[in-house]
């Protein structure tokens, strides 16, 4: 207590005691605080000292020094995942403190979680073992703490719900704080792992995480278990792209984001100061995969990220997404690349089904879905038409007229899916044969109708996913091609020289793969399938 | 013939007939022309009926029409790689005629190319079979055209030293030609593969092919045996790093290139024009993989491509390169993470020198170099200490206070590689214990000597192919040592706050990508092992 404090100044309304008698009274009052203060440093010193003598457990606590790698003691440190078959060992462990919950002083709980797998640990008083300062210091950790700790694994009695491994417990002998929590976390994990439905349906007030809030804290957001499972699941998808590619003789190439000019389409493409000059950022790897097929590469793909400069702020638009690309050449019929295209949907479909199962469930826990079909065996994959696909929308009752494109109707396309899944029971299907008008410079028109194109798409729950076609492997083509379409082809003199050289007729493809990871999973929004997702207004973090 | 073309216009300075009188002659010459028309039609006819009465082979050569998929005759093509085992089938096959040379006119040699891979093949007027308008029009294929092959294979009396499969080649029975060569070709591939120092030696003029005129016409230049084996190494790498890493409980994650703020040094990043703002090129996923570190993905990694806005025109330097990235958390010591990272490498070369023998040594008859050396068994890889490594270079009489950093000075990086090869006997090691004022503010010190740093490179041939370190992980320590290099904490508030709610001690690597496969294969300029090279002065094609 500072003296500024003590209150020494006199009453002015009060018949009061002389001036002298007013200096005594204060110095009394003075030498009376200082007692005081006296008398309760002497008390809280010897609470300390008696505090430091009952509390044996002092080593078994507390904060580590910041580690700078000062010492390699080789100690194993296990997995959560792994304590079911430990029962009875003594373990050590890293791992989050999800929550801490004191039961009376003389016990407290911990949720401690890793990634997808959660354990319960607990601290009881035990002399020698566990003191109640101990027990304290536990209580008091801050959710989302990182802690090691040191403790014998048991089988429970009954299983605990709150928990991912839910057999056994850990006793907690030693417990450290290896990262603590500066401030208050943006939203609990509790909260942020809620079904949205749960939040609709049950009475309790439930704390709704919004995506906006979510994606400001992204680093907090992404360590829900669901989000660790959705983002196991995109790397999966990667993988079995890659997977079924190599083992059907694809090279992998990455080509420069950066681009000398404006390609494809002016309108949508970011620009970049370039030294003195401009560059442009590739809206996909087009040019670069059909060069690769010039330079006789014959199959290649690239997982690489593709930049579209459209403001465009709906549910399944990015501004940077992670392209999954490929291109082959053509012996004989571009279905030959249609059908290789369906084959790679079907092996990442499979795939995900057998071996990611338990994070497909975990997912389905937040986001609620009908599980995602497909059509196997003899019948194979539905393939439509673009003109059949019209057919079963007007046959619902849209318009005729005001069908251009299904592709860029929401609405029409969506409709379309749901259409299908009613008569055809399948979440995936390909509309081939798009209009000539509505297909890129470098489609190659079908051999009789020059109005229809040897195009395909490919949908997931009535979205499109992947674009692609045969291309024009002829220059004069191109260039004429080019030139109705209102692209200069001098603008892409390299691009037009590669075929000039020789190039085999081909085709390929392009894949979002945040809306394969979205549609298969039923996220409802783009985002949530991006680490880091960037659109028109988000840029951080 | 068009009239304008016959002189009818009667001389001014001949003494000369009446009008009526060149009327009559005039009528007479056009009389005349076309009587020689007609004739000239008719021996014109008369030539084509007997040719075709002759050429008995029309439908065995000639051009197909442009491939717009008009049919699907489903016939088996094969591979080149293939034929020696084919030795008596007919076989048909889609390839590039790197030469075609006739031999009187009535055989013709066609060395025919699939990638790597290349066969000799041959026609010969036979009757009913090969024609000599057939062998003519073979004969006349240009180089880089490409060809629908129909023929027998046979085996060779004698190696055929000039093709990759020389123990048979292909007696043609049909040749189409599927895509034509339009102009002339900017080198011939023959001189595009070349050694140079096979230039240098012999005694014939070549043709030397200049790399900026290799990178102007890369479509062709990527043709070569040599460049198909480089990138197929290039793509060998990438799977070997994911491989070693998948096996280790590494996440494959994609981070955004799009940044909100020029981060980690401003002086050298790209900006982009965002909308109505800026956005910038990310130098490296450094941000994004430590706060995916903070998020619980554990261990991370990244291939993805990296935006360096620097000057430099050396042979080392790209603006953008593959940057093959990783992130982990540390137990105990950040040696677990420079140790894993020589785990990689490590199985990365094994990798290379085990399944891609041929590849290497293909590329060796281009690109001459010593076989890539480095420790196996129990000593292992070569670990000194920056102090350990400065001092090698003083004993080879470098001046002590002009040693600033080994890493940016080339030669001295050199010299020290050329040392450690003649001590050690080996290519590859690793130095760790930089000096703190060589690294960068989020790069740990070291726990006693605050002026030295947790952080290593490794290197290749003498040159710098991965940085890394521990990195803070405590969120005050980082903002002081931010300030401390002049970085604003206020600037990076998304990535500073992310260890705020708590992150586990961790660290990892970046690798060039285009480093390790030039170095390994000693391509001697970074240019070589990129598929479309960008550097200040290149951004096409």
């Amino acid at each position: 207590m500072s003296e500024n404090q003590v209150p020494v100044a006199p009453d002015p309304d009060a018949t009061g005691p002389s001036k002298s008698e007013l200096k005594k009274r204060a110095k009394a009052l003075e030498k009376e605080k200082k007692a005081a203060e006296k008398a309760a440093k002497q008390q809280e010193i010897a609470q300390q000292q008696a505090a430091a003598e009952v509390d044996f457990a002092t080593e078994f606590y507390g904060n580590l020094p910041l580690n700078r790698s000062q010492s390699r003691p080789r100690l194993e440190r296990v997995q959560i995942s792994s304590l079911s078959s430990r029962d009875g060992e003594t373990v050590l462990l890293r791992a989050r403190v999800q929550t801490s919950r004191a039961q009376g002083n003389k016990m407290v709980f911990l949720n401690l979680r890793q990634r997808m797998d959660s354990v319960q640990a607990l601290l009881t008083v035990t002399p020698e073992k566990v003191s109640k300062q101990m027990v304290k210091w536990a209580a008091g950790l801050a959710d989302e703490s990182i802690v090691l700790i040191q403790g014998v694994v048991r089988k429970t009695p009954e299983p605990i719900k709150s928990a991912s491994v839910s057999d056994v417990e850990v006793h907690v002998a030693r417990v450290h704080l290896i990262s603590g929590v500066d401030g208050r976390l943006p939203f609990s994990l509790e909260d942020a792992s809620r079904a949205d439905i749960e939040k609709e349906t049950t009475e309790v007030q439930y704390n709704r995480v919004l995506l906006d809030t979510r994606l400001n804290n992204r680093v907090v957001d992404l360590r829900t278990q669901t989000n660790q499972a959705v983002f196991k699941l995109q790397a999966a998808i990667g993988d079995l792209f890659r997977k079924y590619l190599g083992s059907n003789g694809f090279t992998e190439i990455h080509s420069p984001k950066l681009q000398g000019a404006a390609t494809e389409s002016g309108a949508s493409v970011f620009k970049v100061s370039y030294f003195k000059g401009s560059a442009f950022l590739a809206q996909s790897p087009q040019l670069a995969k059909q060069m690769a097929i010039a330079a006789d590469f014959e199959r290649v793909y690239e997982i690489g990220p593709v930049f579209r400069a459209e403001d465009s702020n709906t549910h399944r638009h990015l501004t940077e997404f992670m392209g999954l690309d490929l291109e082959m050449t053509i012996e004989e019929h571009y279905h030959e690349v249609m059908e290789l295209l369906d084959g790679l949907f079907l092996s990442i479909f499979r795939g995900l089904r057998e071996r990611y199962k338990d994070e497909i469930q975990l997912i389905g826990k937040q986001f609620p879905a009908d599980e995602f079909k497909w059509r196997e065996g003899p019948e194979g994959t539905l393939k439509l038409t673009f003109k059949e696909a019209v057919d079963i929308l007007v046959e619902d009752g849209v318009n005729r007229e005001l069908l251009g494109d299904i592709k860029y109707s929401t609405d029409n396309e969506r409709r379309l899916g749901r259409l299908v899944k009613e008569k055809y029971d399948t979440d995936y299907f390909i509309i081939d044969k798009f209009p000539m008008a509505l297909r890129p410079f470098y489609t190659m028109p079908d051999a009789e109708d020059p109005t229809i194109s040897n195009s395909y798409d490919f949908f997931m729950r009535g979205e499109e996913i992947l674009s692609g076609a045969q291309r024009i492997h002829d220059p004069s083509l191109l260039a004429e091609k080019m030139r109705s379409k209102g692209v200069d082809p001098d603008s892409m003199k390299g691009y037009i020289d590669a075929f000039r050289m020789g190039c085999a007729p081909h085709g390929g493809g392009g894949i979002g793969l945040e809306r394969v990871l979205m549609l298969f999973l039923k996220l409802n929004n783009i985002r949530r399938a991006s680490l880091f997702p960037r659109d028109p207004k988000r840029l951080e973090p």
